[in-house]
């Protein structure tokens, strides 16, 4: 990561307390970056001051909500990077409350643009979309122009927010980046319920030595990537002038079946036992099929790719919350 | 219309003060439906008294928001056809503000459909999409399937709406059909100004005997319908099982240039004057070109095609409007 220049240079990440936000905001302290964070710690969004305990001292750390227009003015006006991840996550939380979903995750996006558009149109804002926005998969791998027929709320408003980024960098000259991410796993990410990040789940309930109970025969196949993976594509996101005004797929690129994962994770961890159970009804209808990332675009504009193996990654998942669990649990 | 069958069906038309609105009240009406409107009276959103005054005693009125989540589920209870047309309708102001279209528009839509689910999933929903979800067409005419990169809030939230009614469809049984609707004209829209509905404000530029401006040398093709047209589609969406679950293109299916059509506009009103002007650096930018409806799927579907012709359109308008000028200017 030679190539990215974040020596001094001012970040602010919306969502910092959660999965993405702070495992980016350790990589960019590691680079020099001045990093503040603004978490609103709403329960069940992920949000977690654990995430950031060790590194809590170099950060300037605020609480508050990114609904909310003046405090945002005023967090982007000194900023040169904003990473807005800020959002409700939770795909299954999206379809019992889907006004909450967009008051979070829309106006929420929205709001963040809108304070740069007042008060620092020169900064670079970098977004989380997801290969759920494009529903079930016509064809694989899934490239950039696929069309998108998001199954669930929570996908619309990704897609929501993509198209918001992409009318404030047309319109508005904002510099803005879209990262459609497929299925990041691994360190601070919730490990409370299984609604979303199921990969971390299964490593849950692996360390606990219970049965991870897989849908079906688990044929389908997922495209799991490792968190520092998707901290990478985040920072050269936020770096690089090829990134203006773009739209990336990101995501292993090269598939695992659920079952394949499943038993990877009871080898790596030593315990739990995978055992296969019907298509529940409801989460059959959500079920998307399988889904691999065609990685080409950002591998070619920004020269991406993941580096760390599924098994790599699990292994490394794993210590972290045998080490961590009571914060997590 | 003898397939339409209205007859003593219960009819709830949200932004019913508003131009389509309106039209569609009266349709409904004739064809022996009850009908109930919901209109906010925001300023500037189009909604108008007088576009109902003659059948006022035929109709109920109710002055309500339909982001008020009780009224809505108390409004959609008794019905079996929702029009849900309620809606911030000007572009311009959409990139003024951004938040309080997602307000109008975003949550608006989203309100009525979440009133549906928890109190009347059997209800039919009606929603208009745009045109202008497309962009800058890549190849004409345009079909259902063209890509999708709005130009401004305004398309990106009739996109957002479009994605609501087919999530609410596919996962929670709501039958919803969206008609993507190029430029609709005709009597009961605002006129009081040129931000959207250029076409209306041609008509009264010529009532006016005043100098109807073209940007450029007005060969940008649009495809303009009269709002007769427009209220047939929405009738047969309303009440065709074809319509379950699907999204049409709706329009002309024919282009006019900007220049023929004030030309056509001058010499049907008999006065003003056509005159060509530079393009506007911020209308530029906006501008999506060239524009024409693929109406084949409609057509198939629900046998729906255009019926008036645009010189009989603007005839009908400018009549309405030399009428009822006190009203509207």
């Amino acid at each position: 990561m030679n190539d990215l220049q974040y020596k001094d240079v001012r970040v602010l990440i919306t969502g910092g307390l959660g999965f993405i936000g702070s495992n980016l905001a350790r990589a960019l302290l590691d680079l020099g970056a001045k990093v503040s964070i603004v978490d609103a710690l709403i329960p069940n969004l992920g949000g977690n001051w654990f995430n950031v305990e060790s590194i809590r001292d170099k950060l300037e750390t605020v609480v508050g909500d990114v609904r909310d227009l003046a405090l945002m003015q005023d967090l982007v006006a000194n900023k040169d990077v904003i990473f807005s991840l800020a959002a409700q996550v939770d795909h299954i939380a999206s379809m019992a409350d889907p006004i909450f979903d967009l008051d979070m995750s829309g106006k929420g996006a929205l709001t963040v643009l809108e304070a740069c558009r007042r008060k620092k149109r020169g900064a670079r804002v970098v977004f989380p979309g997801s290969r759920l926005q494009f529903g079930r998969p016509r064809r694989l791998p899934v490239d950039e122009d696929h069309p998108m027929d998001p199954m669930n709320i929570y996908a619309v408003h990704r897609l929501l927010g993509e198209k918001y980024h992409q009318v404030y960098h047309n319109a508005f000259g904002i510099s803005t980046c879209v990262l459609r991410l497929s299925n990041p796993f691994g360190p601070r990410q919730q490990m409370r319920h299984s609604q979303y990040g199921i990969l971390n789940w299964f490593v849950r309930l692996a360390l606990e030595n219970r049965e991870i109970t897989v849908y079906g025969d688990g044929s389908q196949q997922r495209d799991y990537f490792y968190i520092q993976d998707a901290v990478d594509a985040f920072l050269r996101a936020g770096s690089m002038e090829a990134a203006d005004g773009q739209v990336f797929n990101v995501g292993a690129g090269a598939p695992i079946t659920m079952a394949e994962a499943a038993r990877t994770i009871v080898d790596v961890v030593g315990s739990g036992k995978v055992t296969h159970i019907p298509w529940p009804e409801d989460r059959s209808r959500q079920e998307t099929g399988g889904y691999i990332t065609d990685i080409s675009k950002i591998e070619k504009a920004l020269g991406w790719r993941p580096k760390v193996n599924f098994k790599d990654g699990v292994r490394q998942t794993a210590e972290y919350y045998r080490t961590h669990r009571e914060h997590y649990w």
